[in-house]
């Protein structure tokens, strides 16, 4: 990795390309991503043109879109026909108007018919991340005239390293062969000699990135074939792609787990105001939300006014509620993402939380009794004369309150799920503010149960 | 798939064997994984041994402990044999004694020896999911003399994807060639000729896997090889063992995140007192630490007392700081994960989260004004003659303690990392419980200064 210059340093972006050019792309990304778009567009011009294409093709390469607006047009077009068409996909997505046109029309025929399909899929689904640079051949053919034909078109393919099979006729998919049985058959023999028995595991453009990183991962391919309804490839997921969705999808997941819209970009890089939409949007919500726990109070004020001493419980046992309740959909939401339970799984998820939320609540019921207890025998607090009474009140508002947290909890992933939402839009703060409220009405109800006659 | 037979079935499973014979290893698997272990052991024993082998290398495969003591023990030392070595490692993790013992000693003097290696290394590091099966060859080889040698040894690897070129006298690894950059070579040319000029990427066995995952990401290979002190190659990690790993960690992320401890088995597998063991450990935690809400509510007792108005909003405003400390925490630990900032950017991020949180609380304190205001105009409730100071203090307190939320927050991550702990471990419910105590003291104190003289 080269030092980062300042600034306002006399760059020499040939002697700086002079120095990368031996480094891997990802690296000269990382070098180039230091440096302003202007700099980083004379340093690709200096490299060698394959090399450029390398750089181009990592979508780590930041202002990527920026930089290929300052580069000669024709230099950009000749690029761009040598860069895989998924990642053509994503920088014309980033590239404005009319710069855009102008890039389309230079493009050889077949890049421009792959970029003008694969600009269609929408952002989640499969077809968003395919690339069309596969290799297929038909049945036909011996493992020799595959491997020279491999030979031939290595450089220009994302993966050679799954083979696509086709009916000679209809040209639909029949079998996928990995390179390295390939490798091993006889020269002489049919491709199908070494083709496994079982049909290719396929996707459609449509499914989720999801699905394709559960099926990758399943049968530990490097590459699923995306298919149309004739199944004709139409494309390829490779690893690499699903690798990069994956850790995208977990920093969105973490992001809204934690309550917030998921940020595009990342933290120091995202601009103030940006991220300060990004999270206000959902803490206004749940200030909203949790208004209500105002309404609830103001509701019990003659309670509250009565009995002061029930309202130093109620931060300890409102936030008992959320946290086990944000406990119950981390679970969830994780059980439903690996598909250890399905939808129609929710009442046995039920059955399960009922008995765990009862049990969790009355470790934490007992604990608080026992807190009220010595509290009030050390003489470090008086609890007043009904002291026995508002313990039994904490630890049976605890048990109530757990229960509930536990179930609220677990059913929030499902019920989201059910309305077609990605369960992981559940978040903690959303749980605990959905418990919150139910939470302040069991403790005031536990209490107007036990209290009635003494206290209240 | 095959339909799941009810328990009480004649299971035959010769037949059951035959069925599944031709399918992917990864469905015999889940079908294998709907039948009690004696019948599972059963149909391994009626595929070919060849596919044996397949499915018991999958991580998948259930209760493969189980399956394998019911197995007749020479059967057994040939499976193994047979599989990969990290796989064969992580078996011999879960087999009880004496089995294990004898089992090692049937093993080929090749396996066992990988297996004492593979099973020193602790849980968390690279030397745990590496796997000993690689293709290496001596510089001095030709491409044909590499190609003709993966023939011969293909099956026996865990991939041929990547092979890596030794010293000749040292055996150090000098270079690492993709397969479709060798198959594109002349076959007469060294190895030496399709060789990337770059040094190969390379990891130590305590790595962490994390660390395996970003590279793996970052370069887009397939494999890394693991080396020693002297570049001796001592295994590889492969894409397949490092998406695994991701999978099995974004799920104790997102369970660490929820405020619990990550449950090493599916929702639905895990016995119910070994998930409440899981839930009670933080459950307590958290709740005996919030017990210093309680404390802190003593301290003011008095002025709960003369203003019982300030106590309505006592849920609304902790729960504020709550959400907007998960907020910056859920950020800062992908952040660090990503490698987007490092430890010494502390002050950098802390700097971006001041005017964030007090922009953030103006907007929650401008909502709870108007909150209050019109509760208060319209007659909906009555917050008493002193209800603009009242106004004033929850506005004033929002911004303090969603201020405090977010700064907090978002240096915990650093913290735990500063410690040596995994920022990851920081959960939204501890968060929230750090700032609760925190917001109580913010609030009546700025209630001290508003009110004094007035309410209080």
């Amino acid at each position: 990795m080269i030092e980062t210059l300042p600034l306002d340093a006399m760059v020499d972006p040939a002697a700086l390309a002079a120095r990368l050019a031996d480094e891997s792309a990802a690296d000269i990304v990382e070098s180039l991503n230091e440096e302003a778009p202007e700099v980083a567009a004379a340093i690709l011009l200096s490299l060698p043109s394959e090399r450029a294409i390398e750089v181009l093709d990592q979508p780590e390469l930041a202002c990527a879109a920026d930089i290929i607006e300052m580069l000669p047009r024709d230099r950009v077009a000749s690029y761009l026909s040598g860069m895989s068409a998924d990642r053509v996909t994503d920088l014309f997505k980033e590239i404005e108007e009319p710069g855009r046109s102008d890039l389309r029309a230079r493009l050889d025929a077949e890049t421009r018919g792959a970029v003008d399909r694969l600009i269609a899929y929408p952002e989640e689904s499969v077809g968003s991340i395919m690339t069309t640079e596969f290799v297929a051949v038909p049945a036909t053919w011996t493992v020799r005239q595959t491997l020279d034909h491999i030979r031939v078109v290595e450089r220009t393919r994302e993966t050679v390293y799954s083979i696509f099979v086709l009916d000679p006729r209809t040209r639909a998919l029949t079998k996928a062969v990995p390179l390295r049985r390939l490798l091993s058959g006889d020269p002489g023999d049919s491709i199908l000699s070494v083709a496994p028995t079982r049909r290719p595991v396929v996707l459609t453009a449509d499914a989720s990135r999801d699905e394709a990183a559960r099926l990758i991962s399943k049968y530990d391919l490097l590459a699923i074939p995306v298919v149309d309804e004739a199944n004709h490839v139409i494309g390829i997921v490779t690893v690499d792609d699903v690798i990069d969705a994956m850790i995208e999808r977990q920093t969105e997941q973490v992001q809204r787990f934690g309550g917030m819209e998921a940020l595009d970009e990342p933290y120091m890089d995202i601009g103030f105001w940006q991220m300060i939409r990004k999270r206000a949007g959902w803490l206004c919500v749940l200030f909203l939300s949790e208004m209500l726990t105002a309404s609830a109070m103001q509701g019990f004020e003659g309670e509250l006014e009565r009995a002061i001493v029930l309202t130093l419980f109620i931060p300890l046992i409102m936030s008992s509620g959320g946290n086990s309740g944000s406990q119950a959909t981390s679970l969830l939401i994780r059980a439903l993402a690996l598909h250890q339970v399905q939808l129609r799984d929710w009442w046995r998820v039920a059955l399960r939380e009922v008995p765990a939320g009862i049990t969790l609540g009355a470790i934490l019921g007992f604990i608080g009794i026992v807190r009220i207890v010595v509290w009030q025998k050390t003489g470090l607090y008086d609890y007043g004369e009904h002291w026995m009474l508002v313990a039994a009140t904490v630890g049976t508002a605890l048990i109530g309150i757990v229960l509930f947290g536990s179930l609220a909890g677990s059913m929030l992933p499902f019920l989201l799920q059910r309305l077609g939402f990605d369960p992981a839009t559940a978040s903690a703060p959303f749980v605990a503010t959905l418990v919150d409220v139910s939470g302040l009405v069991i403790y005031f109800t536990v209490a107007l149960v036990i209290l009635k006659g003494t206290l209240l």
